[in-house]
């Protein structure tokens, strides 16, 4: 029985949390990225007409950036119709098909800057480039019916998989930034060729198997882009993180395809591995900026947190497509808890400003780049970065929110995601109706005609419940965090999640937090920012004994008071521990709002009073 | 009236803590270094016979390596004789006499591997290893008598001041790393040549009056050798820690010597930034490894911390010199902080392996080195460094344990610290007897003949403390941290202080230690280790209202034993705070003997319960 994951092109949000940022999206953050790419020659690469020299020399990444907006695009204008983009778009189509080589080859680096050095440098992202250039074909199709970019698409495709795993003629055996992998699967998906299938299962199993070449940096560690090992033997999430996520969300979806089970069974250990050692409370991954990537377990670091945006997109990816190998509430959770902090956390509330990293304390004293504190990341979101691999990234996600809600496996639907939205695919006739993230009551109404089982997650983070249909007390059975029922046509269940305020502790062994907590209401952390609280947060100790004010706000939608005290200042550096402090009340916002005033501090890991 | 320091010599160490100490050094310490330097080509270097493509090609800073080491030697041999020890040291003053060129100079890699470079590359070294072989030059001389080397560098010091403030022809005009000013003052001291004084003072007026040659790594921000302004507007002590220091104690001596009150006011402004703003609880400074540097305010990360030995040892350096500007006791509580801690954690137990840095906080788990975390120190102590500055730099300061230990100034006699020792200077006719630091009573006698105002620092840690003599409480009056009173011929005087364990706080600005408190017992910083305490001692809560227990210890000393609770292990990562704990019975050791047992975590500040 394989599941059916309801596209997101069927879920139509309204005016709730996901719907206000995914008209956002439409209507600021893909024009702001579009105008970015213009003013920086991004589009203009495609008109292969750089010449050396000139400004605008395209870059191996360009291309890659330019397809997630397309992606981004396709997936918006079905919510958003915008002939004007639809347009923009169709001239973009028209210059890739244009420049296309007679072999189906498309670069808009290589044709241009080093066309005699195609497939000799496995790191410069050429691979990578195809497959988003792959996925938006796919996206654009179906969002408009226009095959011109898939079939272009398909052509480069059969051109690769003849230049790699028939002829095996390039310069390196497998892709150094992942990618290509998972959109093959998206075009066999897509068209049924089963090649794309096999082509992607060839880069997997190959990957790993014969060193490959790695960047100076990384010192020949191959672990960097995840090729020390076979990818079936891997139990670690290693390296780039990005380039990890995007390699299981492929090995995922393969083992999906091909009822592998072993390849199954390395998707359970690296989700586990990531899940429960190696990323932040609000989803982040990748701890350290010296190589975009993992460190080891339990290496948290707040302040030099990485926690790259597209890394909590990439661990999204990763999570619904485990989603569809087996129903288990912590993959959904997990999803849930990048969504709502560490992916949002990259986009300004104002649309138009973004966040590469996502560090989860900040203190703009500390002097920023250069020799002495390399590390550290930025304090505030600018409008453009020269790596611009985010911005388009969350256009993509966010303009396909509803992907990963629903997914239909037989007689059963899964509820994954909480989101106000009505349904128009058949296999999910369902609306929702909550105030979520801010309420944790739900309101869903089924809109078939014949019984169906009904499978609500409960969230990992709700300790209480409760769950009823046409007023009445359901009677369900909890399968693997999925409470689970059958409804009649037309009921109207009502989950009703508690959500009081909870101080989150971690593991023992994350030393970085030891003798702190997370304050956490429903899917949302929060945290506390100078702007509100003043400086030195890290003294700030809450009173987890004192009733927690939780008010709505214009701005942060909901915003948390707590009464606590902090260290009266003192003269000199050390002294005895003395009893002197002042009181004030803390107030939080939540974590992915952070950024959007002054610069100043802000914290999510902090001290607490009367908790143990 | 000129104060006038008992120097080291005068002071013989008996079997207490830093006789013991002194007796390693002299046994172990300096043998292993002369070994490494003999193994490493450091000393044929002066045969200056070495040939490009040899094996052993001088290095730029080894000839101050060398310095460093026979200063320590001739400062041993006063103490403990070693005929072997300076015959080895005449050899090699003969090499340095038969190499030094007719104009005076000498550098072991300058004539051998670039001699038409000379005076060309201000990052070179080239005037800090003349520096340092003057006050090798000096302490050999006062040590046996020898003046052969002390005219060698008489001769290289008047060629310096031809080329640098007469002639200004060299291609830069102040040194890149200080040392030679300090070197200046003490070979005018010892000479009586106002002309080095007046070179010194040259070097120091020119320091940041015009743009000079930086690193490239430091991308020309001359505050990493204190040279981004004249050195009497400095306000903060930047860059290098160690170039710092030396630079602080030149303009310290300098200041004494010509009485400039500029000159001192700009060194209390140092001394007050580094102490109240920039140093570990241990005495270590300079946080980063990123250039060895100083950091900003308040910015005292403990895992990264660097706190290089030299830079610790630097301080204690400033602060004598400090000491003999002004009587006040938070310049020897400085360098006594700096002592007992931050610079004999250099050192093994063994007294052969040394630290570079020393940080408040290790965690043998974190990757070190390499692309991933390359600002963590290493974990266990090697025997030999490739930069080398600091095993020779503990020699000469081991050897010269006594100096700063008493200051007369007039008709008054300053000690600055407790040390069990006799002095044989008539100048402070005094015998210690105590087993400080791990007791706090100090027992004095006056064997002079004339009635003396003596003038005992009360340690900034110490709370309470009486004062008697010839067993009678004593009329003391305190006088800017010392407690002052005038003794008979014969009188003996006892000074019990009182030395209960300490929690110490830093202040609120220091957000890596808000929330945690240093244990401390007397001048002794202690920490937790991994041998003792298992790992994830970041999770470890000391509980503050509890008696403590302080245990005799061959190895360590002392040790401390205190009732502590730590949090359960759980599944997963995250989850809601709960009061699952296990109890222990946590061990301290004193923070200047970690890491001499088995790699493990180490850990100065950690929780507390009870304590606020």
């Amino acid at each position: 029985m394989t599941p059916y994951a309801i596209p997101g092109s069927a879920i139509h949000t309204n005016n709730g949390f996901w719907g206000k940022k995914q008209h956002l999206n439409a209507t600021v953050t893909l024009p702001a990225v579009q105008a970015r790419f213009a003013e920086t020659g991004r589009f203009a690469a495609w008109d292969l007409a750089w010449q050396e020299g000139q400004e605008g020399k395209p870059h191996i990444y360009w291309d890659s950036d330019v397809a997630k907006w397309i992606e981004g695009v396709a997936y918006s204008i079905l919510h958003h119709p915008d002939p004007a983009l639809e347009a923009f778009v169709d001239r973009l189509v028209d210059k890739l098909v244009a420049h296309q080589e007679a072999d189906g080859y498309f670069n808009s680096y290589y044709q241009q800057v080093e066309p005699q050095r195609r497939w000799q440098e496995r790191q410069n992202h050429e691979l990578y480039c195809a497959g988003h250039l792959m996925e938006a074909a796919v996206a654009y199709h179906k969002a408009t019916g226009k095959d011109k970019l898939l079939k272009a698409l398909c052509r480069y495709a059969d051109y690769i998989d003849r230049v790699f795993r028939v002829e095996r003629s390039a310069a390196f055996l497998t892709p150094g930034h992942e990618e290509i992998e998972l959109a093959l699967v998206r075009l066999y998906e897509h068209t049924g060729e089963e090649r794309y299938l096999t082509l992607s299962r060839y880069f997997l199993d190959t990957r790993g198997t014969q060193p490959e070449k790695q960047y100076d940096f990384t010192k020949d560690d191959a672990s960097y882009d995840q090729s020390h090992q076979p990818v079936r033997r891997q139990r670690e999430a290693t390296g780039h993180a990005v380039r990890a996520m995007y390699l299981y969300a492929a090995m995922a979806d393969v083992a999906r395809h091909t009822e592998d089970a072993e390849l199954l069974e390395a998707c359970r250990r690296l989700f586990h591995n990531v899940t429960t050692r190696r990323m932040y409370v609000t989803g982040g991954i990748g701890s350290t900026r010296a190589g975009e990537a993992f460190t080891y377990d339990y290496d948290l670091l707040n302040d030099t947190a990485y926690a790259e945006t597209c890394a909590a997109i990439g661990l999204v990816l990763f999570a619904r497509r485990m989603s569809l190998l087996e129903p288990d509430s912590r993959y959904a959770d997990a999803a849930e808890r990048a969504l709502y902090n560490g992916v949002l956390s990259g986009l300004s509330l104002s649309g138009d400003r973004f966040f590469y990293e996502n560090p989860l304390e900040l203190d703009p004293a500390q002097p920023r780049g250069g020799w002495r504190n390399p590390l550290f990341p930025i304090t505030r979101r600018p409008s453009v970065f020269d790596c611009s691999c985010c911005p388009p990234n969350l256009n993509r996600l966010l303009a396909n929110i509803g992907e990963g809600v629903y997914t239909r496996w037989g007689d059963t639907l899964y509820v994954h995601q909480y989101m106000d939205s009505d349904c128009t695919d058949p296999a999910a006739p369902l609306t929702q109706r909550t105030a979520y993230p801010y309420e944790g009551r739900v309101t869903l109404t089924y809109t078939g005609d014949v019984p169906l089982r009904l499978a609500l997650r409960i969230p990992g983070w709700c300790r209480s419940f409760t769950l009823t249909v046409n007023g009445q007390a359901a009677a369900y059975t909890m399968e693997r965090g999925y409470a689970v029922m059958t409804v009649a046509a037309g009921a109207v269940a009502v989950l009703d999640m508690a959500m009081p305020v909870t101080y989150v502790e971690a593991h023992p062994r994350v030393g970085e937090d030891a003798g702190r907590v997370a304050v956490t209401r429903g899917p949302l952390v929060y945290c506390l920012e100078g702007a509100d609280n003043g400086r030195t947060l890290r003294d700030i100790r809450l009173d987890a004994a004192a009733p927690v004010t939780v008010e709505e706000h214009r701005t942060f939608g909901q915003i948390l008071r707590i009464p606590a005290r902090r260290r009266a200042d003192f003269d000199g550096l050390y002294r005895p521990a003395t009893g002197d402090f002042v009181s004030l009340t803390a107030t939080l916002i939540p974590y992915h709002a952070f950024a959007n005033r002054e610069e100043c501090e802000m914290l999510v890991w902090t001290l607490a009073d009367n908790l143990y």
